[in-house]
């Protein structure tokens, strides 16, 4: 746990089959103005909707709609919700939906009463809030599973005219005050969706675990992480219904990225960046975006950071290193990976997506480079690593 | 993850060795009068004590005395503490030194103003403070490693007029506002004192490992920590001042004991409640007590709970399982687990401790009988048991 640093998490959660309940412990602390946010409208099929609005009006809230929050919400979308919360003088923002949903409602909270375009403020110059920045509190209930929004400071927002896609993270003042996690309300997301979520997640823990050539204990934490997810995914693809399988999901993804496991890691998030450019030109799933660049990514820096893939096949995947030498334990681990990511149907290639050979400059250009993985990289061998993605 | 429940955690932690700076961010947070609170005066050895106190003087805080906490903090000195608190006018409570100090400090700081006799209304009735409840905020500076306290509810009270050593675990408005963890502050504890720390942490994880049938991911975690606990240990034992060991230690004690890996488990505290009992007789050091029973403790449950144990045994203790049945995998495990516990120095038996075979019925007769593990024990079995530890 090499450095110094800081960890601090606000966010109440309230989880299990009940959960939705804590919304009446919660309500009573903001004022009557909630601007309820929501997506395309598949809580009103499921039932969520109704449930959160008898909740409401139960606790005697006056409810302003702000719906049709896309998978990627966009730069115009939160001008639209910055309106809204202005025009309903929001006490509170509940966000009811997936990782999107709760991403632009921070965004909104940060935004709303900021005073200028919010694109150019957080996104572009990525200016910090601190405790006098007018806020409008956020709670979460999560229908959807795998960005970790529901506890961290984390808010993605593409500009659609500039071709861009780029996360702030915001300080802990951000932070949703609660957030409701029941993991039925995950059950009739299409499978494609929960498998996107479910290599969210993976690719979180994998962002944090390749970095760093200290013997830290987040590495022994996110190895734990990532074999209860590799197995409790196995059995929610097979059987969706699956409380146990579900609710291990759900826990994961929100430790997986709610700061806890980043302590004393550098960090990567280059495969991220790939998968945020490739989303800001082709609009696909996140977690399919990253499922694509993963392979040629890690195969390319593997020899940069030998030790820690040899410990990764062995630790995770079980390989047996003896009479190995670690280069052959290392692929044998990503190999194992591969063949797991095909087996629960995640989409391996950026043709899928969309892309094509035409788009690789421009995503090239639109890809950030960081800083705390095993290697830097040049904007050829992005090519090459987008390349191997087609 | 099965059942209902809800995680918060308020407390904010400052880590490294540039840690203590922290507290002159959260000071200005509070009133001038400072009750700082520290056990026998190692701290003025080390130097601790002038640096906080340099800090304390530069943040104009007033700073009135507490000292003299005994490893197992006594109800009397409860009773003095607080009556030092009112006559100070308390505005924050800072606890410098271990998990005792941490423990009574939080003591006080819901008694200081509870009007009744502490000791009657928290640890034998139980009764639970809210938010109406006047708390005296609390701050750490944490100075040896174990206990969890520094982010934890907990507060474990003796009282030897009774012989009785009472845990309460109050709610987050309890919990340390701050907690400064620079794993230099531990380098000058004697070796007794950390390894004791050390299985402290060990037996925090076991006691909610070893409980619970489901496929829960905080058993996973668990697993991580106890991994990289295990590792750390033996490497803090040979050499004391490997900062990257002691910041291990430091941080899984930290996330060992703050109820993020109790959440979907049962928990036992079993091997501590008949460690506490031990204590209330003896007045030995803490985590010894729990060494010393916990090899018989744990032969005797294993079969009650035989799955875990040889899970325990391959994904903690690497046993491997080819050709052996559970009930051999599992004896491994703890064979195992008992050879790194003489390796690292541990006490393994009451009569070290200062125990005899007198005191037993006795020591029977202030063990509380716990109902989340394995086996609920009864008088006889605990007999047992502690006759095997003497």
């Amino acid at each position: 746990m090499l450095g110094n640093f800081t960890y601090s998490n606000p966010t109440k959660l309230y989880f299990g089959k009940e959960a939705l309940d804590g919304l009446n412990k919660e309500l009573p602390k903001y004022g009557k103005n909630v601007l309820l946010v929501y997506g395309g409208g598949s809580i009103k099929k499921n039932g969520i909707y109704d449930k959160v609005v008898a909740i409401l009006k139960a606790n005697g809230k006056n409810i302003f709609e702000d719906s049709g929050v896309m998978p990627n919400p966009t730069s115009d979308k939160l001008n639209e919700g910055c309106e809204r919360a202005r025009t309903a003088k929001a006490d509170l923002i509940l966000a009811v939906g997936g990782g999107s949903v709760c991403d632009y409602a921070k965004a909104v909270s940060v935004s709303a009463h900021c005073g200028e375009d919010p694109w150019e403020k957080y996104y572009i110059r990525f200016e910090d809030v601190d405790e006098n920045t007018k806020i409008i509190p956020v709670g979460c209930v999560l229908t959807m599973v795998g960005t970790g929004s529901e506890m961290n400071g984390g808010s993605v927002i593409t500009n659609h005219a500039q071709k861009l896609k780029i996360g702030h993270v915001f300080g802990d003042n951000v932070f949703p005050k609660f957030s409701v996690l029941n993991p039925e309300f995950t059950y009739t997301l299409p499978k494609y969706q929960m498998i996107a979520g479910i290599y969210d997640i993976m690719s979180h823990i994998l962002e944090q675990y390749f970095s760093g050539e200290d013997d830290n204990t987040s590495d022994y934490v996110m190895e734990g992480l990532l074999r209860s997810l590799i197995h409790s995914a196995e059995i929610a693809v097979v059987n969706p219904t699956d409380y146990e399988a579900r609710s291990n999901i759900m826990w994961i993804a929100t430790w997986a990225l709610n700061t806890f496991v980043a302590k004393g890691k550098t960090t990567d998030w280059e495969v991220h960046m790939l998968g945020q450019a490739v989303g800001a030109h082709t609009d696909a799933t996140h977690g399919m975006t990253l499922s694509a660049v993963s392979m040629p990514y890690y195969r390319y820096i593997l020899p940069y950071g030998l030790k820690k893939f040899a410990r990764y096949a062995v630790n995770v995947w079980r390989v047996n290193p003896q009479g190995k030498t670690d280069e052959e334990v290392a692929h044998e681990g990503l190999n194992a990976m591969e063949a797991w990511m095909k087996k629960i149907g995640l989409v391996m290639n950026l043709t899928e997506l969309g892309a094509n050979e035409q788009m690789l400059d421009g995503i090239v250009k639109s890809t950030l480079v960081m800083e705390g993985g095993y290697k830097v990289l040049t904007q050829d061998e992005i090519y090459t690593i987008l390349k191997q993605s087609l």
